[in-house]
């Protein structure tokens, strides 16, 4: 495998730092600060014009005046300055670089130009760099920390990269609120040079690393992401948010990392292509990623949920179903086994509600104990696990009637935890806590010393748990080969060859067929007596459509006649079309009684491979808007997975006793449709709707095939 | 109005406490002390058999030893003992109480005939109570907690009613630490006999409560909730969780409080009709209750983001953008007086990204005047007012490194938020906070202080405004008023009670026809002969069928034969029906020629007024799955907002060159089933499926009325 330069960015022995001074007020001081004082271990050189000492630490004039070149150049300089600092550590050998300093493609064309320039130094010098315009690295195993605020764990287990550098430094004290842990973190910045593809593929490669967080505003390779992403994906689980899919997300992306947005529909089919698990927030990004990270694979989907509390438990209970978890009713055995622990009131059937209670033992040893050891479930929830929290908001109420003198120390006694934070493991099922405390509470503190995640609400660990079924679904993927390439149909390349307009109806069949795609039979005629032959040829009933790929919605336009079955109603139906048509060819076609309509597309997004798509088709298709999007080329993963996933996809069985699709017929389309697209880049859209279903087989009824705009000579 | 038990409830000048003791750890010598301690003004008379004195106060043997007739009593006793009491505080004149206590109707049969027979006592005595299997109320004015947790802020502005108790006892530091201040919770537990409905009335006559929050687990009086709620609805806001619409989420709701659940897509429609905002955690309900109870009403869409940071402001403008707000670009104007106070690399645009920078006071201060005085913007969402919080972060390590002595005091500027807390009342317009920091910063203190709600996430923050603009829609609907009962018409009333039977297609659409439903013209026929004439009356092309309720999905059993144009096929048709079934009467009906189908219907669920259905329709409705449903009586606003809330709506208006759906017409015919179903209790479903729109204009093709199942005479 290739190297990575974040390998040496994340791990540099020497780091030379431009722009920290003994001014604390400033951002490049705060930045040395942090690394001075989260403990990096290897060498520190700041450069600064005037200071003789920087930090504590000699500081050089220029960067000429180092005694050596460092592994990693940081510059935290005004804008104007980066090329130059740039070029002189190009000329003293160093590599490596982080540019924090925006001001560049975030800001409109003269930023923009000023990127190009300094991607150019850095190809002078074979350099590589993260940014500009982000805010650096952590690395706590290291432990190195170029963010300006400090980070409290050390060998977390999470990994992030972030195109906001605010979610790995002004969230830091929030994640260690949370009990987050991070292993290694990346502010990609505008990623001029080092992109979100080899972070990904570096978070992916790092051991220490569990699970991989992404904040995404515009993915420019995302042919290369995906690549990467479904290798990584296969072998730890990623988990991404992406706000560039609105048009104020858009805009703000461009103006904050100048990132290429497109819509949500077109990353939604990436990440899912990619087996990245996507949320909506931040805030689900880094607890479902220390989920993750932190805890065993969900092995199956039901789900024990303990607690001291109904309404937690029934929230946390129906949020796990809505999430495709079940909450299974206990068998005998285990209910017994329950009963002996909680009162008469209390339910032993799952949520398990142990009521208003003071002895923590039972709900945090005694009955955990009991589920993680059945074999009928493979997770576990529990809510309410709570000590000095809640003992002393109640103590000064106690203290202030009871007359106990202010001062007198509290004895509170602590939970013993030590059992359950290991039975996860232990076990191999994961376990999530949810609590209305945070660090305050002695058994808050266990939990993330231990790394149990903590949810502060009862349907976000329900959520957290459904991530983790998500993701056991993406471990198990199979069929993710990509099937060998086909070789080009011959009768494909002349029709496209010889057109230098969009194609028509009965051109963009015969390419369809050409790669074995079924379509319906026809014949193109242009008089009326061979339209009755052609009819003859197909067999009645046929219908007749204006075949000209000017002629948008046909049918509305009158172009289309169905179910002709006559050869009077064949010359009806023709010279009401060649009326509003004169010229027009016709296509005669055979006549498909089908009991479903589906479609199958192609579009091109800029910076994006070939998008397929399937849905439900026909007219309707507009209105119902139910289709899904992947990237080819397809692997039959992807195209089963397509077909799955459209809402209605009830409709592909054997609904109301019709006959069910041929799936594998279905799936084989949209894998030779990527394929075609492959084929000929100079395609810009495809559209094969209505794919109406006879007797369960799919037959391609009409389709349409885009040319990209060529530049005509003037 | 009818006075409301509540009001002595909630505002008791005494009380008698039975389950109080001196022992501290003991859930009723707990709550007594939250009493005591959290300031409660009136009298508190202690119940104990032994104790002379309990925390303090001077305890009575016996009920009936107390000196006066409390105006409340509660009841923290064993289960078997709560008929005791109760009877024996009835006996004394007590016209209130408050069971505590669980063991009924949550734990099955025996619990059940328990709490009938508490019923009965209270009943006996006039006696109104709460719960049982609740964990009291409180009342942040007088003050009052019951509960066992203590409250930190008074004079709240949020009501809120619960069937957990959990949730106003075990979150309340949650919420102090949150800054949400509650005006008046109650627990509702069983409701035996004060239930939702009644609390919910209490809390929408409440003056000191601007917003409700409800958690529900199952709602036994749908149809007088519902009017409460669409009362009180257009007064304040009302959000609220619903957790019984799975299947562990009802089996769980059933074992907490003994409530009874139904599917969430009922819930839902009774939600939407009532002018409640529904979410789907206790999070939200909390946090967009605050926000709902603390700001002004959003009055338009356009919402101004303003960050120090380039992620959470994407991230707050794409989530804005999901919750149909607009994050516009500012004026030309706008942007020259924000340009004066940002750098220059950062953008004005909207989002604001002011970029990492240490003088709050722009962010702060000078942006939001601006915004806030500008006519282009409604409402106004910060991210990353931070001081305190982010100094002390970063202080150690400055220390250390600068070699400060441990203990110097830290002079850490706090940033002036005088002007910015008053803005959203000034102005009219809604102020929403996003920080990563708590109460350990001096700004969210402030921000806490004043009633500016802070959201710990920024995609929350947009989310909160978003409910802000669901309210306001809310606030603004027409067409509320229940239309006047409808006459029942003879021909109706005829058909049904000549009927024991569900009616089959000919009866169902002569009682549609009667109530004005536009049905297909048809005659209904029994020899072939007939069905001619019948035809020639119709009118060629005809529709066949077999007419019989019977049969379902009449298609697929080939009982259906369509667009017959001839004598002769007639013939075919009918013998074909005739050869599956001897006996059928067919029907000859006027052939539709449409260019959409819907469904409209009537379902029955226990406890809930009729349910009326309207979605997409034809064959593929069950696939499709694209319906919402209210309750009857319908106002006009029901039926046209049931009809605009499908997916699919843009099928309703001129969709690819169809005749835009008469929509008056379909509100009609939804607000006419509604009455019908009033009518009849005799009918227990109905499906209009599909509805033809033919030029604009619905019309019914299909039609089965089923009737209950009625008790037969062995």
């Amino acid at each position: 495998m290739q190297s990575n330069p974040l390998d040496t960015i994340m791990n540099p022995s020497s780091i030379a730092f431009v722009g920290a001074s003994n001014n604390v007020f400033k951002m490049g001081t705060i930045q040395c600060l942090n690394l001075i004082g989260n403990g990096f271990p290897g060498e520190i050189l700041p450069v600064h014009p005037r200071d003789k000492m920087v930090l504590g630490r000699k500081a050089y004039a220029s960067v000429g005046d180092l005694p050596y070149a460092p592994d990693l150049a940081v510059l935290v300089v005004p804008t104007r300055l980066v090329p130059e600092f740039l070029e002189e550590f190009g000329k003293i050998g160093t590599r490596h670089a982080i540019i924090i300093s925006g001001g560049f493609s975030e800001t409109g064309t003269t930023g923009r130009d000023l990127e190009r320039i300094i991607t150019e130094i850095a190809r002078r010098y074979s350099m590589r760099f993260l940014g500009p315009n982000c805010v650096g690295i952590i690395n706590t195993q290291l432990p190195l920390n170029l963010t300006v605020a400090p980070v409290h764990d050390l060998n977390g287990k999470l990994g992030v990269a972030s195109q906001s550098g605010t979610y790995i430094t002004q969230n830091l004290s929030y994640l260690h609120k949370h009990g987050i842990k991070i292993s290694k973190a990346i502010s990609i910045g505008n990623g001029a040079d080092i992109d979100i593809v080899e972070c990904l593929k570096f978070l992916g490669e790092d051991d220490a690393t569990k699970a991989i967080a992404l904040y995404v505003e515009g993915i420019a390779r995302a042919g290369d992401f995906l690549d990467v992403a479904r290798w990584v994906s296969s072998r730890k689980p990623i988990i991404a948010q992406y706000v560039g899919g609105t048009e104020a997300g858009a805009r703000a992306g461009s103006s904050h990392t100048g990132a290429m947005a497109g819509p949500d529909y077109i990353y939604k089919g990436l990440f899912e292509q990619a087996g990245i698990i996507q949320v909506n927030s931040i805030e689900e990004v880094f607890k479902g990623g220390w989920v993750l990270a932190s805890q065993p694979p969900l092995k199956g989907s039901r789900i024990a949920v303990l607690t001291n509390s109904g309404g937690p438990g029934t929230g946390i209970a129906t949020t796990c179903n809505l999430c495709k978890l079940d909450v299974p009713e206990f068998s005998g055995e285990i209910r017994d086994q329950i009963g002996e622990y909680i009162p008469d009131q209390a339910s032993a059937r799952n949520p398990v509600d142990l009521t208003f209670h003071l002895d923590m033992s039972i709900l945090a040893d005694k009955l955990p104990r009991i589920v993680f050891d059945a074999d009928e479930i493979d997770g576990v929830i529990i809510h309410g696990i709570i000590d000095t929290g809640f003992f002393n908001e109640i103590y000064p109420l106690v203290a202030h009637v009871m007359d106990i003198p202010d001062g007198r120390p509290v004895h509170v006694p602590e939970t013993d935890l030590t059992s359950l934070v290991e039975m996860p493991h232990k076990h191999g099922k994961p376990l999530i806590a949810s609590s209305f405390f945070g660090k305050e509470d002695h058994c808050v503190r266990v939990f993330h010393e231990h790394d149990i995640p903590v949810l502060d609400a009862p349907e976000k660990a329900a959520r957290a748990m459904g991530i983790l079924h998500q993701y056991s679904k993406i471990r198990n993927r199979s069929g993710l080969e990509i099937p060998p390439r086909m070789e080009v149909p011959s009768d494909a390349r002349n029709y496209i060859r010889k057109s230098n307009a969009d194609l028509d109806e009965y051109q963009a069949k015969k390419i369809l067929k050409s790669y074995g795609i079924p379509t319906t039979e026809e014949r193109i005629v242009i008089t009326i007596e061979d339209a009755l032959s052609a009819a003859d040829a197909v067999g009645f009933p046929v219908a007749l459509k204006a075949c000209s790929s000017r002629i948008l919605h046909k049918t509305e336009a009158g172009m289309v006649h169905l179910n002709i079955q006559t050869d009077d109603a064949l010359r009806k139906a023709f010279l009401s079309i060649r009326e509003r048509e004169p010229d027009v060819a016709i296509l005669v076609s055979e006549m498909l009684h089908g009991d479903r309509e589906f479609m199958a597309g192609m579009s091109r997004f800029r910076g994006f491979p070939p998008c397929i798509m399937f849905g439900v088709g026909g007219v309707f298709a507009e209105a119902l808007k139910d289709r899904t999007i992947r990237m080819s080329p397809l692997s039959y993963h992807d195209a089963y997975s397509m077909i799955a996933s459209i809402n209605a996809n009830v409709l592909l069985g054997s609904y109301r006793s019709m006959t069910p699709v041929d799936v594998d017929a279905m799936a084989k389309i949209l894998v030779t449709l990527g394929e075609l697209a492959l084929h000929f880049p100079v395609i810009q859209e495809m559209d094969l709707n209505p794919i109406i279903i006879v007797n369960g087989q799919p037959k391609v009824a009409d389709a349409l095939i885009a040319m990209q705009q060529r530049q005509t000579d003037a």
